[in-house]
């Protein structure tokens, strides 16, 4: 005998998010369901108001629920420092390790030609403004050190170059912490190539 | 710089999903946000319509639109047997397997004294009713097989044989596709004790 609908409709739903599985999603329904109503409420409560609320900032491109975010409309943060990232998750990462205290632009994905993600897709167009601006004078690539980050970051330091900006890129090499036995090759081999004087 | 204080409350949220923790809900959070919208308005959609339809069967307790559920509805299942489980998950999974065609009624959950869930926050005078009944032959105790699923069948059993009428308990054993190699000790006592003739 096969479930209600409303709890099918529910269990699809769920199946969107990331890590989500069908078996997954049946748990987290019947969980909410049986022993977590207030907190289904909260979660579609929460998921309206931002889906309604949060957009993008006209500068960097972070989600933002208002028009220029706060990293923008912060005067505490160096203008001359400009971070590339892919996505919001990524420049949430670098705020919480606290490292960094410039501007960021927020690429919302990576080049991917064969999925007709190009240029225009990721906004370098307003990129390209930004570096116009003549406020930047690095530009820090922290782009993921994946193929597709990796070619995002050879084409934005090109653009960057091009306009007689500094381009850097984040550094490969061992984790904190990491320990060689575990390390892949290409890694070992990059902390090689980068050691620097002690 | 801390994230906007509507993306911090989705986090929050979706938190008490069984499984999420902190990371996997900035995850969803940002998933949603960048990529999916519509899918975030359609699980706060389904979940509204979930909460505020879905209540439980008035006879066998499992969660149902209707007062009582197609199950307990059906002409074509076997009234002589009901079958004793802990959860919908645990009833649906029944289902799925396709292997039992009695009644059920579900205890949404099992004996837990130290968290004060006794009989009767498992709605066991309502099973009384219905054993009271008179057409129940056989009662399959398939709670889970973990210590508070055994002490929940060894309390229900009792409780249908004082009635004069027939507890049985699912099988202990090795699953199928098992490899003796990988099961544990007390499981391997059991499907040893439990050998049958072949």
């Amino acid at each position: 005998m096969a479930e209600s609908p409303i709890i099918q409709r529910l269990i699809e739903a769920l199946k969107v998010l990331p890590g989500v599985g069908p078996k997954s999603a049946r748990r987290m329904s019947y969980y909410l369901l049986e022993r977590n109503r207030e907190g289904a409420r909260e979660i579609a409560a929460s998921l309206i108001d931002a889906v309604d609320h949060i957009g993008h900032c006209c500068r960097c491109n972070n989600l933002s629920e208002s028009e220029l975010c706060d990293i923008c409309a912060s005067s505490r943060r160096d203008p001359s420092l400009l971070c590339v990232v892919e996505t919001p998750t990524d420049l949430q990462s670098l705020e919480q390790a606290g490292v960094y205290s410039g501007m960021y632009f927020v690429l919302m994905g990576h080049l991917s030609p064969l999925d007709g993600i190009g240029p225009d897709e990721l906004g370098m167009d307003r990129l390209e403004e930004l570096l116009k601006s003549g406020d930047i004078q690095e530009v820090v690539l922290a782009t993921n050190l994946t193929v597709e980050g990796e070619a995002t970051a050879h084409f934005v330091g090109e653009m960057v170059r091009a306009r007689g900006i500094r381009a850097s890129r984040i550094a490969y090499g061992v984790p904190v912490g990491g320990e060689l036995e575990y390390i892949d090759r290409n890694t070992l081999s990059r902390a090689f190539s980068g050691r620097q004087d002690m």
